[in-house]
C-alpha cells in the first residue's frame, strides 16, 4: 500500500487479506504513523503488527519477480499493459507458486504515481461500470484479494445437501390436505375428481424437503383434529 | 441493509453499488437516520439520496420473487440451503433476468437475525478462508456485487495489445548492441562467434515491444556515438 492517507484502509485491507488467507502487508510511505492501531483491522491485529514499512516502492518491492499495479483509469496513457482482474489474478496465481509476487495500490486520492507506475511490469483493473468513478481502496484491495483467492470450480453446480422428500411422501401430505379441505368444506363434492388433481399437481410444485414432511403432516393432522 | 450501524458502511456499499452498476438501495430500520449524508458514498449520492427506508424486512423485499440472505457463519444451526458466492451468484443472475431479487446484508456486529433469515430464499457465503472472521460489511457487500457484475468470458487470455518487435526489428536491435559491445571492448576477438549467438538470444528473450524499438535503438546509437 503507497502512500495511504487513512489508516483505516490499511487495517481494513489487513482484515480482508485475514479473509483469504494472504499474510504480507508492506506499507509504503503511510500519511499516519500510527496506522498499525487501525481499529478496522477486526481480527488481523497480528498482520498488522507485522506490516513491513518501507521509504520507497523500489524497496518494498526489491524480492518480487513480479509488480503488478492496480488502478481504476482506463484512459490515462500508460505504457503498459493493463489486464482485467479476472484474467490478471490468473497470471499473479500461476506466479505465486514458484516467487513473490506484489500487488500494488495507491493513495486513496490519487492512486499511484507515474514513478511508482513505473517499477510495474503490469497493470491491473478492476472491471467498474464507469472508469471514472473509482472504488474505495479498502474494497479495490478486498475484491483483488477475492479474485486471487477465487475457486472457478465453485461457481458449478453442486448437489444439494437438502434432500428432496419422496413421491410416497409428497402423496401422504397430498392426501391429508385433501382430508382436510374436505372437512372444512373447502371440497365441492361434484368437482370433487378435478380438485384432487388440482391439489396433487400443487403440492408437487412446492419442492418439499424432507426433513419438512412430519412437520406439514403434523399442522394438517393438528388442523383436521380440531374440526372434527 | 438491515439494521447496519455504521452508516459509512451504507455510504460505501452505494459506492460499490454505482461501481457495478446497481441501482436500488434499501435500508432496513438503520441505526443512524442520517445516513443519507455517509461521506464514503464518493460519486454515489443521488443512489444514496433515492434509498427507500422500510421499518421490517417483509415490507422490504414484498416485491421481490427471490430474497438471498448473505452471512458468514458455516456452522450455525440454519434451516436453509448455504451456497457459495460463486455459486450463488450465477443462481441470482439467472433469476435477475425476469424478476427483482433482494439481497440482504445484516449489522456489522450480528449479521442477519434468525426471524431476518426466515425471509430467505437461501443463504450466501463468501468463502473466506476462516469461517469465524467475518468481513467489514462495505466490503462484502462490494464482493457479492463484483461476483454478480464479473464476466466469466475475462478470465480466459486475449490477445495483448502491445505488439511485440519482428524478428527483423529485433535482429536490428542485436546489431546495434553487438557493435556497441565491441566498440566497448566488451567482445573478446577470440570468442567474438559465440558472443554474437549469446547476445542474439538474450535479445530475443527480452520480449521487446514494436513501439520500444526506436528508443533502445536511439539508446544504443547514442552510446556508439560517445564511443566513437
Amino acid at each position: 500500500m503507497v502512500a495511504t492517507r487513512n489508516p483505516l484502509n490499511i487495517g481494513a485491507s489487513a482484515r480482508a487479506m485475514a479473509n483469504f488467507g494472504f499474510s504480507r502487508l508492506r506499507v509504503v510511505a503511510p500519511y499516519d504513523v500510527a496506522f498499525r492501531e487501525a481499529r478496522s483491522a477486526v481480527g488481523a491485529a497480528p498482520l498488522l503488527a507485522e506490516a513491513e514499512e518501507f521509504p520507497r516502492v523500489a524497496d518494498a518491492v526489491g524480492d518480487c519477480t513480479l509488480v503488478v499495479g492496480t488502478t481504476s483509469v482506463g484512459h490515462r496513457e500508460l505504457q503498459h499493459p493493463i489486464r482485467r482482474l479476472e484474467y490478471g489474478a490468473r497470471l499473479i496465481c500461476r506466479r505465486l507458486g514458484t516467487a513473490p509476487v506484489a500487488l500494488l495500490f495507491g493513495s486513496e486520492k490519487f492512486g499511484l504515481s507515474n514513478d511508482d507506475l513505473s517499477h510495474c511490469h503490469w497493470l491491473m483493473r478492476i472491471p467498474t461500470v464507469d472508469r471514472d468513478l473509482s472504488m474505495n481502496l479498502g474494497q479495490a484491495v478486498a475484491l483483488c484479494l477475492y479474485e486471487l483467492a477465487r475457486d472457478p470450480k465453485a461457481a458449478a453446480a453442486r448437489p444439494e445437501k437438502i434432500k428432496a422428500a419422496s413421491a410416497g411422501e409428497i402423496e401422504q401430505i397430498t392426501r391429508t390436505l385433501l382430508e382436510a379441505l374436505g372437512q372444512s368444506g373447502y371440497t365441492n363434492p361434484l368437482t370433487e375428481a378435478s380438485t384432487e388433481e388440482k391439489v396433487r399437481r400443487l403440492v408437487r410444485r412446492l419442492a418439499v424437503a424432507q426433513r419438512d414432511v412430519p412437520v406439514l403432516l403434523g399442522m394438517l393432522r393438528q388442523m383436521l383434529w380440531k374440526m372434527n
